[in-house]
């Protein structure tokens, strides 16, 4: 059966992974016939962020292999105990953690830097030309794993974009249902909750996504 | 367009609502043609817990509420905000925040009581022959508001069923995959993680429960 790493950043939309992205994620992963393993980087979160009210609490601090241990039902992995032998390919779910926790692209945009031990973990998939899947804004992630000219979509928001732009990426816009290929490069990207209106909306181009990735493989 | 309520009791398995469980009803509910509004207590959880290393973490308190809004991408309302009037259904997803948050059957199992306005939010439904599904241990809160000979499943866990009979409940043995009706009350259970394996497994018997219950709207 083929095995599917996911990459976590926390848990819950505005400081961690987009729940409805990974759970749509982990499911259709199942149901294309793979099975799935979590992963996520043992260090604090940027921010915690009240869901409520969306402030930043300033007093209080979550640890991303934790909370990312909510999303998993606790069967996680820190990333560097990836063995990449055995996974056929990587899907990064999006929400804020992916650009707070894996690098600072939600503060810094054309600036930012990324966390060098989670640039190791999506390069591995890299290096082995393993297919992989990234979603919503978890693609800003890319540029610092497949460098220059690598093709991807966060949908159709101008200033994200060309901030991508800037770090070297190739965008295209793209449909909330539906996914950009990178066949060079074997990523595959959607926009999610980048542009969906809905849990349905997001799931179309999820599961489109997933069934590329794992038929990839 | 119908709508439903959901309850929820935090964000993760051991100390609120259950993630997948939750996500795999409101994808459910849209693909059933209907919407759904997501409400929780403004409370204190009973516990916090690590679900990495399943512990207790004594020193710190979170918010039902709070921790619910996560799973609702901010989009919540506290159970007092209900108006009945809105509402053709409601759906109960499990995880133990369930059985420790809307009353402490988690720890005291047929001797239970309930959070009184929990009950309250759950009986407005019960009182306006509103139907309703409960899964996982979410059933463990039906005796406190339908009373005795409540007809619901948890699955086939001697001990959680031998609590609940004791409590007032008529249980049913019930596969994974499989719901229960109690066409009285109008109450639809299913097992899910009770007894489910699998995201696969627990969501084949809740997407039967979400479309058994719109189909009762």
């Amino acid at each position: 059966m083929k095995k599917i790493a996911v990459l976590l950043s926390g848990c819950g939309v505005f400081d961690g992974s987009e729940i409805y992205e990974t759970v749509v994620t982990l499911l259709s992963i199942e149901r294309n016939g793979a099975q799935y393993q979590c992963f996520a980087p043992d260090k604090a979160q940027m921010h915690v962020i009240n869901h409520r009210t969306q402030d930043i609490n300033a007093n209080s601090k979550r640890n991303v292999l934790t909370e990312s241990a909510r999303l998993a039902r606790g069967e996680i992995k820190a990333i560097q105990d990836l063995d990449i032998r055995d996974f056929d390919a990587l899907i990064v779910p999006g929400g804020f953690g992916a650009a707070k926790n894996f690098s600072d692209f939600a503060l810094k945009g054309p600036d930012a830097t990324a966390d060098e031990k989670v640039v190791e973990f999506c390069k591995a998939f890299a290096n082995n030309q393993k297919p992989v899947g990234y979603m919503c804004i978890a693609p800003s992630l890319l540029p610092f794993v497949y460098g220059k000219g690598v093709k991807l979509t966060i949908g159709n928001d101008k200033g994200t974009a060309e901030a991508l732009t800037k770090l070297g990426a190739e965008h295209v816009d793209c449909a909330v249902n539906d996914i950009v290929v990178d066949e060079t490069n074997r990523v595959v990207t959607t926009p999610a909750y980048m542009l969906a209106n809905s849990i349905s909306e997001a799931a179309e181009g999820i599961e489109k996504l997933v069934k590329r990735v794992v038929s990839m493989t």
